[in-house]
């Protein structure tokens, strides 16, 4: 694992309260550019308010998708030897392999819409701590996981997708979502890669555990991720929260990546502005951590691989809009009537 | 115009009639295949069933899409002259040199996906007769139109997406819908390229004048279309036709689209089993006709442009399908447990 970056959680802190915001110049010349173009005013619907968003967090009112950069994290679970998944822990590190032989969904996607794709496995051979027993990660541990992320990301990317592999992960992100919006566990878990009706019953009341051995130490966001979640989920948050300083913009993907994510959300309100929903999963806790983040997807197919996968399709979606945002005639340019 | 590649309306009846099915062996290899890919069962959600759906009509259980095209058809109204769209007539031409220098949404869209694109203007400087005082296509005109749809396409293209331009063709595609689908126009009309409420209103009574005045003819929905609607119509509905013939299979985009299309499938059930709904655009119509259809729109972001886009958008969710299905590894191949 890399060298923790950040001395200590209240440097991290520190970099979420000092993270810089969009371009307000750049936004404003990408609203005039949009207002000219030789399209009915608003027909582009959600590509518009895309190609405006991306130019601001880019701070140029007429960029292009040319580097995107998809990093996929991959952590072991404490909790999967309580029975939560339909398969067993040996196959993370299985599809590991298969990443990095180009062999996974992710791959193909990253592939057709022109992403780099980074895999990092994260010390698969010592699992984190069964949450309900213990907190998963220790302050060391889990400084580590929030640097790698960090680190992993391409300063030099314009688009970022963080995607996961773990098993027991949907587990974890249930415990982290709870712990930071509420309501019941059950509200939270679903079947992950497919677990029946026991199985979803025994993950419910596995998660339900977790909150109540952790219930004092929850209300603070970041310690509720390191100690429910898992060094994937820490990592996509420190990766995100480097996209946030690298004015990289962000898809998120699923529901594990999203819980992620929220973390730093509830950490710094307004740390996800540079982040767009790239779908909403079948896993129904996705849907409802969405509607708290205020964030409508992009796409709704019925995903629920994780990997990246959803947000690695909305990358050809964000493409397609600054592809017209930036390479439209104007009204003028086409000599067309009702600029 | 082409010179009529139908001798009559006769025998495009009877191409539709005749039209191939998909070959069930490519689609149950392909399911097979699916089955055993690295990636919990449904995972990949409605990706799984585009692909297996698209390597029946290819009959090639493991197919890629290589060779899409993208073709756009415009033309002029007689009803425009009845004001009831937000720009002037001439701005299809206009835009036609728009589509010729590259300059429009859709070249962008065509070029992000790898698409080729053809434009085809229909008879611009002869507007269709205004269909609330005659049939907007004499029978001649009409199979001239679908004619030059059918000789578009290109027979070695792999998608065919179908756009069009013309100033008042979504009054026309109301009248089609309601025609083919009964309701009040208001039902069906809606504020195209954006009509104000007096617009909307003068709409809605010009759509009702229309059916009206040739009520008795409009059981046979490609009577419906040779009065009701335009050359661009016609000639979307003799493209699709034309790519059920070769098997290629099709993404439609909006409410235009989806209304000459919906003439083929109302002339001869299952005529669109070749298709999908690229999107669901703003016009409240196309979703009502889609429902109509039983088509899942791929896309909902609140497009309302036309041109092909939304189908065009639509090209990366399905070539992301279709490289997952076609590139991913098996279990047995990457080693991972669980197959």
């Amino acid at each position: 694992m890399a060298k923790p970056h950040f001395a200590d959680l209240s440097a991290f802190r520190a970099q979420l309260a000092a993270a810089p915001g969009p371009d307000a110049g750049a936004a404003a010349a990408a609203r005039a550019r949009n207002g000219v173009l030789t399209k009915p005013p608003g027909a582009l619907g959600r590509l518009e308010d895309l190609a405006i968003w991306y130019a601001g967090w880019r701070g140029d009112p007429r960029p292009r998708i040319e580097r995107p950069q998809v990093i996929v994290f991959a952590g072991n679970h404490g909790v999967a030897a309580r029975g939560v998944s339909a398969f067993p822990a040996e196959v993370t590190a299985q599809m590991v392999a298969n990443f990095r032989a180009g062999g996974a969904a992710i791959n193909q996607l990253a592939q057709v819409f022109g992403a780099r794709i980074d895999i990092h496995p994260l010390d698969l051979d010592r699992p984190t701590a069964d949450f309900t027993a213990a907190p998963a990660m220790d302050e060391a541990g889990f400084l580590a996981a929030l640097t790698a992320g960090w680190e992993a990301v391409d300063s030099r990317a314009d688009l970022l997708v963080t995607g996961e592999m773990g098993i027991a992960n949907t587990t974890a992100a249930a415990a982290v979502a709870a712990a930071l919006h509420g309501g019941p566990a059950a509200d939270w878990t679903g079947r992950g890669t497919g677990v029946d009706d026991a199985g979803l019953a025994l993950k419910s009341r596995v998660v339900a555990e977790g909150l109540a051995r952790h219930a004092d130490a929850l209300a603070d966001p970041l310690e509720a991720l390191r100690r429910l979640g898992g060094r994937e989920l820490a990592a996509m948050a420190g990766a995100i929260a480097r996209a946030r300083a690298e004015r990289i913009p962000v898809i998120l993907d699923g529901f594990i990546c999203t819980a992620a994510a929220a973390v730093l959300e509830r950490a710094a309100p307004g740390a996800l502005d540079h982040a767009v929903a790239g779908h909403v999963s079948d896993e129904p806790g996705h849907a409802r951590l969405l509607a708290r983040l205020g964030k409508a997807p992009l796409l709704s197919l019925g995903l629920r691989l994780g990997e990246g996968t959803g947000a690695a399709l909305a990358i050809g979606v964000l493409k397609g809009a600054l592809a017209c945002h930036s390479g439209m005639a104007t009204f003028a340019e086409a000599g067309v009537t009702g600029g």
